[in-house]
């Protein structure tokens, strides 16, 4: 498998992206694409022993960084010569010279890049951004959380196509189960998208449960979650910071007598445990789903860690063929199902 | 104060009600009006030794269940002779007989009941569901949270002055910070909804800081977060879901060995704040805003210390004349802020 990586991306970039990607040449005995400047990360392969067999160094003199917003931005997502380690990394796909690209960059700039230069999947409005929640024994799909803050019905059920494709070919979850976030369970809840969306979902062949709310999503009684990218980013920057509250309360209580220091200190491995299952870099990158190549996206805080797992979960959508298996299922669930004309 | 408490609001009715209305009674030195069945209440409260002094018993034969929902529950609301507890005790507050109506009871219920007995404040379009969240150092007012599942700007402009009076004059803090719940904390960030509703607020004399997100909210740097009732729906419901699941993860692994066993039961005192803080018993209730009449709503699962803090929260509301201060408010924002003509 090729895999890029974007040299320059997170935020400690370029150390960690250097470590992920030697790393992952070893593990999966795969070549690595590493792409940015040159005069930054060359010698820094050199100094760890790097071969050619193990890592392809593609220069790109330029950078999208977290301050690129705008005018800007989308300049240096749309130039045909841009120079960036993003739109090198992804005209690297669009000449069939790789299969998978992965950042920890601005999520925007790659959002914004990837829809230029990649194109959307034929039947695909938009282009929606994922990300799997850790929830109670596993993982929950919940898409867009940003991509679009104003969305269609249909928008909503290309996306629910997309996440169930996802889920089923890539994770290998039998006939997800699809929900739609709202403001109550019952069919008839919600605000006048979820009301136009739910009849679309419940006529298609996807698994619809229903409507769901905070405790279907978190009680892993869901395993796509689908929502506009406004609310969506809502709910995922409200769940990390009643973690954090939660989490950093529990340190100033437990460090507040030398009763509780003894107790945290011999709880530790519970509290271990829970920080694993709450940290990004567990779960590596989220794909960026619609456009018409696979791009997957790190946290900004992403470490060597984290850039390792975003590679290897771009594996397994590069072995599972997720495009192919996206576009036969656009093409055959967008057909069968009635769009309704007011929207 | 006459306050009146919903006999058979909350879901263990009418036990923690009784005891709850003679608590408050005795504490504070009011008559507290109990709202019910006669025949439920009033052995009840002669177990207890409750004198007439103490509480006044209003008979309602009917009730509003949880399961009272769409034209059975608008009938239940909007009846001239409707006999349940909810109508009842808003009709005393109607004909000046009490000044503050507490139920831990249906919620769309009392919504709808207030909506119809007690009308709106002059100038107001929409009444708003509220709630105080729990976070970092203090607590924040968040609004709508349910009561309008699609809004127009105006309606967040109201939803923001009502918090910010209600912040301000019953709870004593001065020019609270206004905040507007989006998925970005740059301006121009958010829905449509949100870009038309930004430069209302910003041109307002309300306090107000900008777009927040959940780290802002939790953070305990916003006093009042205005969103839509879906959003603000979604986004409460996320946040006990995710408590639930951290704190549900920290039980399982702190009893999974003996050391860790050992560990809780030392840290135990860090556990139980933490607990006493999510607790919605707490803070007892919140007031329903927009409303011609002072109506606070508590969790159905509310215990007798739950309704006891919603009594006394009441208190707090009719003390500080809010519904007076709140009719001044609206009418001299709204005359002084611009609306858009597009909206």
């Amino acid at each position: 498998m090729r895999i890029i990586l974007d040299g320059m991306g997170s935020d400690d970039c370029p150390e960690p992206e250097v470590n992920a990607a030697l790393q992952a040449a070893r593990t999966f005995g795969d070549k690595i694409t590493l792409v940015g400047p040159e005069n930054q990360l060359k010698h820094r392969l050199d100094a760890l022993g790097a071969t050619e067999t193990e890592i392809r160094l593609v220069d790109a003199t330029d950078v999208i960084t977290m301050k690129d917003k705008g005018i800007s931005l989308a300049l240096k997502a749309k130039r045909r010569n841009a120079k960036n380690s993003m739109a090198v990394g992804m005209d690297l796909m669009v000449n069939g010279d790789a299969d998978a690209f992965v950042t920890a960059g601005n999520t925007g700039g790659a959002l914004a890049t990837a829809y230029y230069r990649l194109g959307l999947i034929k039947g695909v409005e938009r282009p929606a951004l994922s990300v799997f929640l850790p929830v109670k024994d596993g993982q929950c799909l919940i898409l867009d959380i940003g991509a679009n803050p104003d969305c269609k019905p249909e928008h909503l059920f290309q996306f629910a196509i997309m996440g169930a494709v996802y889920v089923e070919k890539v994770r290998g979850k039998k006939n997800p189960r699809v929900g739609l976030m709202s403001n109550g369970e019952e069919a008839g809840k919600g605000n006048q998208l979820i009301k136009d969306t739910y009849p679309i979902l419940e006529s298609s062949d996807l698994n619809f449960i229903g409507n769901v709310e905070g405790k279907e999503l978190y009680g892993g009684e869901v395993d796509v979650v689908v929502t506009d990218g406004f609310t969506g980013n809502v709910v995922i920057k409200t769940s990390e910071a009643v973690a954090k509250l939660i989490t950093d309360m529990l340190r100033t209580e437990l460090t507040s007598s030398t009763r509780t220091k003894l107790g945290a200190l011999l709880a530790k491995p519970a509290f271990t445990s829970i920080r694993k299952m709450m940290d990004p870099a567990e779960t590596g990158g989220a794909p960026l789903l619609g456009v018409d190549g696979l791009v997957y996206i790190g946290h900004g805080r992403s470490d060597s860690r984290a850039l390792f797992n975003a590679i290897r979960v771009a594996r397994q959508g590069v072995a599972a063929n997720f495009l192919g298996e996206l576009r036969t299922a656009i093409q055959g669930r967008l057909a069968k199902t009635p769009t309704p004309e007011a929207s």
